[in-house]
């Protein structure tokens, strides 16, 4: 099963390049309804685009729903969202072995575009599936070549006139549980040798764009004094977000640039850097925020140059279900809490019905990244640990 | 004449894009035509597709050329390189007005691709011509589409197989004279009132690229002291590069950066930053560029960052023919000589004939951009510097 997936959207240098509604998410969505048929489950694509694999029958409700994503970031790693799709897959196979008999529907759920890295924001699938992203909205996203949303789902053959909120969808699914990779040491540097942890927090994150207005002019004539150069405030904004992360136990990252006009003999008019932060809570995470602008504000005086932010997207902390949580924790033979920065559908759906989430452990602790890795016995083991909570779950 | 150049390849924010080998540049050129034709001078494109206007017989020998370049950079302004050749035309008008009976041959050339703004390399007319360029590495050349030059020359209907050093022409000329507004505030901040300068030197100059290697890794996942980000390396070299040029008296810039994956949720794998460096001498831009590769070098230690650095271009001192600047400067009144850090087609062409340039004030002393300007006043001061420079070498 994971054979067959995994050269899909591979790029030459070993990334996976599987960016919503091309043809490489295509293929990944072929090989779902594949999985799907090979077991005899009943495939259905909702009205955005998100695919369900149901064994039994989805109208009756309180279903337990498990599943990620396939789609990738550039040149990304091959586990982040495929091992929650797989091992969704082959929990149903290990439950179907231990002759386990479901009173509940269960289904393996494709949630598109959660990496948002064609056309920006993340998690639009699940988003617009509960209403935290308007079809208007999604309406106008584009991606770098121009295309909007709606252009590209028409054209891999879904209609975007159907977009949009889901709750009849939504109201079967009494929970959801998705395994994941882990993005982070904390399995493979903790004391005891444990495989598979669950998820007990999201951190808040959220993105910035900061625009450092200065004046263009020739690199090779303008005395420095002269200059209104904002590369120099760019610069001593990414050394103070670092800092000031530092110093609160926050994350702050500078990972995207764009500068006009970008030329070599040319002091830059514009540059627009995004700022990725996230924190424990969201007081710390303002505070670190804060702190970052009025570091560029102040360089920019120096600089003369205007600096100018914008909040792009905020998601607020998100509490797993505690209840929930704790007897996954429980009948995994007392398995580790950990929190993380990441965003998941998971997440998103956290605000509206029981969810949960597994993670298992990654040696390199890298994300994003082909260097990205999980040991097959702790796929085995999640595995094991997914159809044990869905068997507990589902299975009196 | 000025007014139907004007709105040639000029982008709705006010800046020009006339690259080389664009609609723009074919129209720029259909200009230079129909000014030639006007006249009544010989037009003719040489194999590298320089455009001359020949006033009196190429044959003769020993002409005194003028002229500058009609191509921008991106988003530039309109003074840079058409002054040039604008005052070139009127100049030949002014002379004619006074009845001046040249002795030698006059001839107006457009140098074309002196900025380089397509395909990279500047003064790609010139240094083909003077055979500094081969056409081997010409033919190398690509811009940002992937177009080759040999295929951009071809749709505009030049011949590429042409290309190539030009000696034959090059003898021909027996002075090359090229005007240009002013990209700096040395005449606007001189205490006395001139509007034309004369050039003394072209300050060494080159390019080089700075490749920071780091790893991609999840920006809301990773732990600060797990990241090997290079963009904290490249923020720290820009910072310490502006420092030291400062100390040394030196220029030193980096306008033009690439990040790979360049996602906001992504720490970098790869900064690429190229630096622009100027001094007055060789031994100090040196000296200048290994303290900031040095810099580079130690910050990319801490932050686990791998530092590359590969010299792009380079080009020595040009200390402009003292005779033929000291009797233009002499014939202007003692028009004051002016060093600059700008490369220009009359850098390439003084190794190989004797070679001036003069400057027209520029009250804003902003260059590669919209907010250049000179005033009319002085831009016909330039034009009679120019005719009175000219008669003085060619009517005896």
């Amino acid at each position: 099963m994971w054979r067959e997936l995994l050269p899909v959207g591979r790029a030459p240098g070993g990334g996976y390049r599987r960016h919503a509604w091309t043809d490489a998410d295509a293929e990944c969505r072929a090989w779902f309804r594949e999985q799907a048929a090979a077991r005899g489950l009943t495939h259905e694509v909702d009205r955005n685009g998100n695919q369900w694999a149901w064994l039994g029958s989805p109208e009756d409700g309180d279903a337990v729903v498990t599943g990620s994503h396939l789609d990738s970031v550039p040149d990304g790693g091959a586990f982040d969202g495929p091992l929650g799709v797989v091992s969704a897959f082959a929990a149903l196979d290990e439950l179907r072995a231990r002759g386990a008999r479901p009173a509940r529907p269960l289904a393996v759920v494709n949630f598109g575009d959660e990496e948002g890295a064609r056309f920006g924001p993340a998690c639009v699938g699940s988003r617009l599936t509960t209403g935290r992203l308007t079809p208007e909205a999604a309406r106008e996203l584009r991606d770098a070549d121009g295309v909007t949303l709606p252009r590209a789902m028409e054209r891999a053959g879904y209609d975007p006139e159907a977009i949009g909120a889901d709750p009849e969808r939504l109201a079967r699914v009494g929970a959801f549980v998705e395994l994941h990779i882990e993005q982070g040491r904390r399995l493979v540097d903790a004391p005891d040798d444990r495989p598979v942890g669950v998820a007990s927090a999201i951190w808040p994150h959220g993105r910035w764009r900061f625009d450092f207005h200065g004046e263009a002019n020739h690199a090779g004539t303008t005395r420095l004094e002269d200059r209104r150069d904002p590369m120099l405030t760019y610069a001593n904004t990414v050394l103070a977000a670092r800092k000031k992360a530092r110093l609160a136990g926050a994350l702050a990252t500078f990972g995207k640039v764009a500068v006009e006009p970008n030329g070599v003999n040319a002091i830059a008019s514009l540059v627009r850097g995004w700022l990725d932060s996230r924190a424990a809570d969201e007081a710390t995470l303002a505070a670190v925020v804060a702190e970052i602008e009025r570091a560029a504000v102040e360089r920019g005086a120096r600089d003369g140059v205007r600096v100018e932010v914008v909040r792009e997207s905020f998601t607020p902390v998100v509490e797993f279900a505690h209840g929930l949580r704790d007897r996954i924790a429980a009948r995994l033979g007392g398995a580790p809490l950990l929190p993380t920065g990441a965003g998941h559908d998971a997440g998103v759906l956290s605000a509206e019905v029981p969810t949960a989430m597994l993670y298992v452990r990654n040696p390199t602790g890298v994300s994003h990244s082909p260097a990205e890795i999980a040991e097959e016995d702790d796929c085995a083991a999640g595995v094991r640990a997914l159809a044990d909570t869905l068997e507990d779950l589902a299975c009196p």
